[in-house]
């Protein structure tokens, strides 16, 4: 059988490593496959740099709409990235008939629901599983390994970035801004670092898999996100003394009242393997009502982890794409005509636990004082540390950890602690989560 | 659509479990299925209990055959075990052009090309992702997620009964013959452990991952297997101080003279995240060129687990059955026609690393004796230590971690060292994999 014709618009870093691996298991692949996959046609703004990756029997062009319009061309890989222009282009190469493969995480998580639509409507397939976590083959876990379950939870570190800075600042004792600056010279963190630092990759990742384990669109415009910026070295060694890591996790949780989708610094038992994910790595944990917790751990970045998901959806899709599409994978992994409508959950109504940090002046009442609000407000301890204040200092800081209570309520009391006469600085409020696989 | 009708042979623990969650989750399973999955007609000797568990609206006979052969079923599910029973109706269902889906690990690791070839033939499904490691969907990782890659090594913790015993061994400090009574109480381990602590299971279930890993047919007899219980709580006390801790693997890996296949207990840096894998829980390391290091984690056993997987794969079939069998997922994730001949390695050419301990009479030149033997031998030691004898005794232990060192090399040096005059007792061997995800 003849090879199929790919083409691929952005040689960056994915779209190098995609050529190279590519090229480089051919022979396995195409044993795989059941027949070879060619990289016929190349789109980048750096015409030069993109015949250098291609060689010379790979057609090069500036203009990516030779690309989707081109009818020897069967499937298109995206790697431009940002919004406006990626969307025109896949809507463009769907509306040719042809198949899409993407690792636009942020577009998706954008505007997904409508390009899948218009694959559906043109049958065709858009694969993402480059679009969350890299090289884990999360999206297909979920949508195909899965699907026996109920899914109740997912769990994950989804961003490598914030990983390997907190990872460092507990491992080193280092500040964040220390270890920022490291990450950048590493080439972990870009230049202008808000995107992964502030939780938006991460939230960009979570409703795409929210979207998949839930059967519900693409609502990223609702995800609760808070980033790592605040944290320091204090909170990460109290965690720990206390038996706990602090992670950055995107969590999606199904509940009677509706769905719970946040990003936020996370206190997990030091004990739980995903506690143990260290470095720039992802690890997603899912929790199904047949299989209990699952766990998936893997690069989350690079050009060749997200090469090796960008080729095993070309291989999917060399498989599927003489299949009825009825019959295929669906998008979103529900049958598109019944996405269910369950709200997603205002942050201020969600439950979990929450490890408070207050700085008080050491004299007797502060205990009582902030111990009060917090049964006025129906939140219990669960545990408590006072530290002895330091040689000549008055000052003393409380750490507890509460049992599950519900977010507007903890809202409510720190704004009340903060007020008590003997309370001195801000409070500091990281959730909890036990990620129990009972 | 009408729903897809589905048979079912053995209704023991499996299939409670995949009667259960099938009907439990029949909605989601539906939207995700594009249709109903609904078992028809159930086999078991036991008619009285199969009556019970699928209540009145289900066929039940106490003739698999009748199920097998019944036009109406379009899936059977093969539960009942063993090799040749359970063969006859597997070749039976797929001669009548029915899709097949098994968790029966050491038929198929016995004779499974067989099975894939007769299918093939009648261009039907044989789905087995319930038959290694439970819960976990490696079989569709390693088939569908990791397509890109070359993949060079697979280690993995695929038998609960014998990590719950190593977990229990050194987390109390118990011994093999207590915890293995305690896992019998609890349900972990069968009357006859034999197949679970033999590392006989293991074999099974790494068989079929090397098949699709490499593309390499079936070859059970050819694995190398060594199980647990020669282990002491010395062995795995010293392993813990050297950062050491022991796990029952199989190991399959791609070396330039053939494919290693093998089980056995063996030590691993206790960093590792599959180190840290605990009681009944498994989990398996895939090393690919362009991913590095993945890792996937879960229940392997026990009825729901297993159930997961079973569902899974009768939603993969229902959504798949109705593609051109050519562009289905290949079996063995290869074409069939192009299966690859790389010998499997046998074991005395392994190379790997050692943990060796050794009792010795303490008196000079017992070291000296040894670390020549070795040195003649070509092996080097990478770290050791000498415990001081007890109060009273004259022996003391030495242990050391050699550096890779061929199998046959290492056997030869342990023929001749309990040769030595100042050994006493039997030299303890086991093997060492750094796992490193480079």
């Amino acid at each position: 059988m003849k090879p199929i014709n790919v083409g691929l618009l952005g040689v960056g870093t994915v779209g190098g490593g995609t050529f190279a691996v590519l090229k480089r298991n051919q022979e396995e692949i195409t044993r795989r496959a059941g027949r070879g996959i060619v990289i016929r046609m190349i789109a980048d703004r750096d015409i030069e740099k993109a015949r250098k990756i291609a060689g010379s029997d790979v057609i090069v062009t500036g203009d990516a709409n030779e690309v989707v319009t081109n009818p020897d061309i069967e499937i298109v890989i995206e790697l431009i990235g940002g919004y406006t222009v990626a969307k025109e282009l896949m809507l463009k190469a769907i509306e040719n008939g042809k198949h899409v493969i993407t690792a636009n995480k942020a577009l998706l998580a954008s505007h997904g629901t409508e390009i899948f639509a218009a694959a559906q409507k043109k049958g065709v397939m858009v694969a993402f599983e480059a679009a969350v976590a890299g090289g884990i083959p999360i999206i297909k876990a979920l949508r195909e390994g899965l699907t026996a379950n109920r899914i109740e939870w997912i769990a994950g570190i989804i961003n490598g970035t914030s990983n390997f800075i907190l990872s460092e600042m507990r491992d080193k004792g280092l500040t964040f801004d220390t270890v920022l600056k490291q990450a950048q010279k590493l080439g972990y963190a870009e230049a202008d670092p808000t995107f992964d630092i502030e939780g938006i990759d991460a939230a960009h990742k979570l409703t795409i898999m929210a979207a998949i384990a839930f059967g519900i669109p693409m609502q990223f415009d609702k995800v609760y996100t808070e980033g790592i910026t605040k944290l320091t070295r204090e909170d990460i060694r109290y965690a720990e003394e206390l038996g706990y890591r602090i992670k950055l996790l995107g969590i999606t949780k199904r509940t009677p009242k509706g769905i719970e989708l946040r990003v936020h610094p996370t206190l997990i038992p030091a004990r739980r393997l995903i506690a143990n994910v260290e470095g720039v790595m992802n690890a997603i944990v899912v929790k199904g009502d047949a299989v209990g917790a699952t766990l998936y751990y893997g690069a989350g970045a690079g050009a060749e982890p997200t090469a090796s998901s960008v080729v095993a959806d070309l291989v999917d899709v060399t498989r599927m794409h003489t299949a009825d599409p009825r019959h295929r994978v669906p998008h979103l992994a529900f049958q598109p005509d019944l996405l269910s409508n369950t709200p997603i959950l205002p942050m201020e109504e969600v439950e979990t636990s929450y490890y408070l940090r207050l700085r008080v002046i050491d004299k007797p009442g502060a205990l009582a004082d902030i111990t009060r609000v917090l049964a006025d407000l129906g939140i219990s301890i669960d545990a408590m540390v006072q530290k002895e204040p330091s040689e000549g200092e008055d000052q003393v800081d409380i750490i507890m950890l509460t049992h599950v209570a519900m977010e507007k309520n903890v809202n409510a009391a720190i704004a009340r602690i903060k007020k008590l006469p003997l309370l001195t600085g801000k409070v500091t409020r990281i959730r909890l989560e036990q990620l129990s696989s009972k």
